[in-house]
């Protein structure tokens, strides 16, 4: 992408979503393809200018206060597909390409516990030893 | 569900969930059969109860600062199909049977707008009035 087009559609980005009062965004990562959701965690205007640019999905860190390339450390990135933004400009949703893991269990997805009737069900075996993602 | 169970269920979840400031999570919900992500809203305690007690799914509306049990005044309620925790506990997935569209604009989902290189995009189509949805 020219650095034109860059620019252009960060500013068109950027000027319709609503940050909330900490200047963050909720980003939902969904798994292109198989369309399981995969995480949700939080954008500020740093981590949407990083994910356009470069194409890896990037968050900021409310625990660690700093920018966080998904998949920096563990090389679990998330290859952007598609930036898509919903009626309010409030929430994220990112169509995204999961290299390996999106948890820091060593699971596919963070929603592997399903609550109901017969109490809670873990329903996403661990494919990846936590051990070697240094934390999420 | 009988009384015992609910109650059980209720306790389970609450106490797992990491509820933010003020006292909400982040709830997002997923098509049971497409995939497709239509929304996402906050939950407290109460409209987490109310949507395991009575199978649909209810939000806490920030706005009106109000439980809001989504289709309570249009009809297009979300079915509960399951009920997901992430690794955290600080994000709710449910997948739900939509009853018409999610969206108040008359969409399926809220996730309509697609940006990306050559601008932004509707990649769905207005299917139900929305002056029929008496506002979101």
């Amino acid at each position: 992408m020219s650095e034109l087009n860059l620019k252009q559609l960060v500013s068109e980005v950027i000027s319709v979503i609503k940050f909330n009062e900490f200047g963050l965004v909720p980003a939902i990562a969904q798994q292109y393809d198989t369309k399981e959701v995969l995480m949700l965690a939080w954008m500020n205007t740093e981590s949407i200018i990083e994910t356009l640019k470069t194409g890896n999905v990037c968050y900021w860190s409310r625990s660690r206060k700093k920018l966080w390339c998904k998949g920096e450390t563990s090389g679990h990135i998330q290859e952007l597909i598609e930036f898509r933004i919903d009626c309010d400009g409030d929430t994220i949703l990112t169509l995204v390409n999961q290299k390996g893991v999106a948890c820091h269990t060593g699971r596919k997805t963070c929603f592997f516990s399903s609550v109901g009737k017969g109490g809670k069900r873990i329903i996403y075996d661990v494919e990846v030893d936590p051990e070697s993602l240094y934390g999420k």
